[in-house]
């Protein structure tokens, strides 16, 4: 049974959300989860609603990292930090994994902190999930980008890294055999983007284990040519943000001019089922969280407006991951291409 | 009156649209313009319809530079292409500015073989606008992102000069008055990014003549928070192109659906007039084009997809930007800050 450490702190609707998410995990599967954070709190919220007291546990600490905290500032001011403390309980071997909503500059340097990188990894990459179309029948309907976040810029052979790391999770997550993955660049030809794309370029073609299929452009993002993309942190950070703030700027003005005009409001009411299953298509609840990698440990970080159903589906991805041994498996493959 | 000097042969929809696009500003304006290809064929696209003579001439050359071909290449075997001629007559003072909706590979290093750069300029930039979200009264309903792909990395000063010459290039064009510049990054604090973007933030909020805003993260860049928003060409490349083929898929998958539903269907009709606002507000022809930055000669590079509009429209900006005296304004400013 795999064990995870859920901080129960962090997150926008923390603790309540994160508390019933935990209390609806423990009721649907066989998951052990370490519920850590203020336990008063804790063990409240737990008593307000059914859940399974025989996989739930509490680990009591007095402090939490705020979401607009500085994370680095926080973490040294705050040694009893949920975060912190959840961290070091997987390193200690307390639990398998961990799971947070919370901070997540936080939630990475926690990990770095306390986590071992995988051997031969140079640095970690903060996979995320992000809707799109699909090409072809079985595909996922979101795709994987990373890193988004935890670099700022990378070498040939980072970006090489991120690669294996990000296909070797799509592999066992998504359940696609063959994942497709794309560099990010500014043109199709292998010749583009500077000396790093290049190399880059040049090794993830070389790469027995990867099906590299070559760069992707900004055009491609959302077509499914890739299901995982690979880039340095500075660009995956801003190409996911553009993704969410053009979707909340087109509900946004199309909900304005809807009310200025019947004919717009009845075609919107019209198109209601539509529009739904579009944003449940595009819903990170129904996946949960997307993983930090290249440490040992797995690290699940679930989107700071998670609600319960979106805590569940994250303890379930971490479990998922800790049973088809994801890091143990980027190990195997690296150590091959040495 | 300014002279403008247009690539008969570049575009997908070329010779054709070009000429009339060229014979329509010629009915609406008094711009000087010189048809830069084939002379046979563009006198006999200029004859099938009206357009006023005495504003119009034809440069014959032999010789184009195709879409998809490669621009180094290109340019090396073909001494006479269209765009290369245009170019020449620019730099040789037959012609103020010019205008192409080819190749942008190849627009560019013409430009860059023929045009000299503005003292103290490091590099020119391609800029491009985008539909986006309004904030305030006024506000264009585009915005300009620069560099998308005429550099790939760049370093702080090189960010810093585009600041300038895009916030002249709005100023002048789009006639904001003080035009709010951005820096694309992945945070909004000014220790983010990386040592390049840190010291491109610390330069850009020094200067006195733009309004620098901060930094903008990629949900800031559809909201309007920054009419003009910098960034190193992979990046702004990587955003164009995400940003069009967003509307691309978001598009298919809408018209799809429909296909399945009667309800969805009546309703995409019942939206029609709106959609087609919408489209009506993100379309590039309604700007023509957008410039390249840095040149002491102006070029505009209309859209590949253009059609007689868009092409008249590009050519008004180029006159435009010639009266304005848009490339000596960036001159004078820049020689202010050094």
């Amino acid at each position: 049974m795999p064990r995870i450490a859920v901080d129960a702190m962090g997150g926008d609707f923390a603790p309540e959300e994160i508390v019933r998410g935990v209390a609806q995990a423990s009721l649907e599967s066989d998951i052990q989860m370490v519920l850590v954070g203020a336990s008063d709190k804790i063990q409240a919220l737990l008593d307000a609603g059914p859940y399974n007291p025989e996989l739930i546990s509490v680990r009591h600490c007095s402090a939490a990292i705020g979401m607009a905290e500085d994370p680095r500032e926080g973490l040294r001011a705050k040694r009893d930090a949920s975060i912190a403390v959840a961290a070091r309980m997987v390193a200690a071997g307390e639990a398998d994994a961990m799971v947070s909503a919370g901070n997540t500059g936080a939630c990475v340097l926690a990990a770095a902190k306390h986590f071992r990188l995988i051997r031969g990894v140079k640095k970690a990459a903060l996979a995320s999930v992000f809707p799109r179309q699909t090409e072809y029948p079985g595909q996922d309907t979101f795709g994987l980008l990373l890193d988004v976040g935890a670099t700022i810029r990378c070498d040939a052979i980072e970006l090489t890294q991120f690669a294996v790391m990000g296909s070797a999770y799509a592999r066992r997550v998504s359940k696609v055999a063959s994942p497709r993955v794309g560099l990010l660049n500014m043109g199709s030809e292998e010749s583009k983007g500077g000396e790093v794309l290049v190399e880059a370029h040049r090794r993830m073609k070389s790469l027995p284990s990867v099906n590299f299929v070559g760069n992707v452009e900004g055009n491609d993002v959302a077509t499914g040519k890739a299901d995982v993309i690979v880039a340095e942190g500075l660009l995956g950070n801003v190409v996911l943000k553009l993704i969410e703030g053009i979707g909340e700027v087109a509900t946004t003005v199309a909900t304005h001019a809807a009310q200025d005009n019947w004919r717009w409001r009845l075609g919107m009411a019209m198109l209601s089922t539509g529009i739904s299953r579009m944003r449940e298509l595009g819903d990170f609840r129904t996946y949960g969280g997307a993983p930090i990698l290249g440490f040992e440990s797995l690290c699940i970080k679930a989107h700071g407006r998670s609600t319960a159903p979106a805590i569940k589906n994250a303890i379930k991805v971490a479990a998922k991951g800790v049973r088809d041994r994801i890091s143990p498996e980027i190990a195997e493959t690296l150590a091959q291409i040495r």
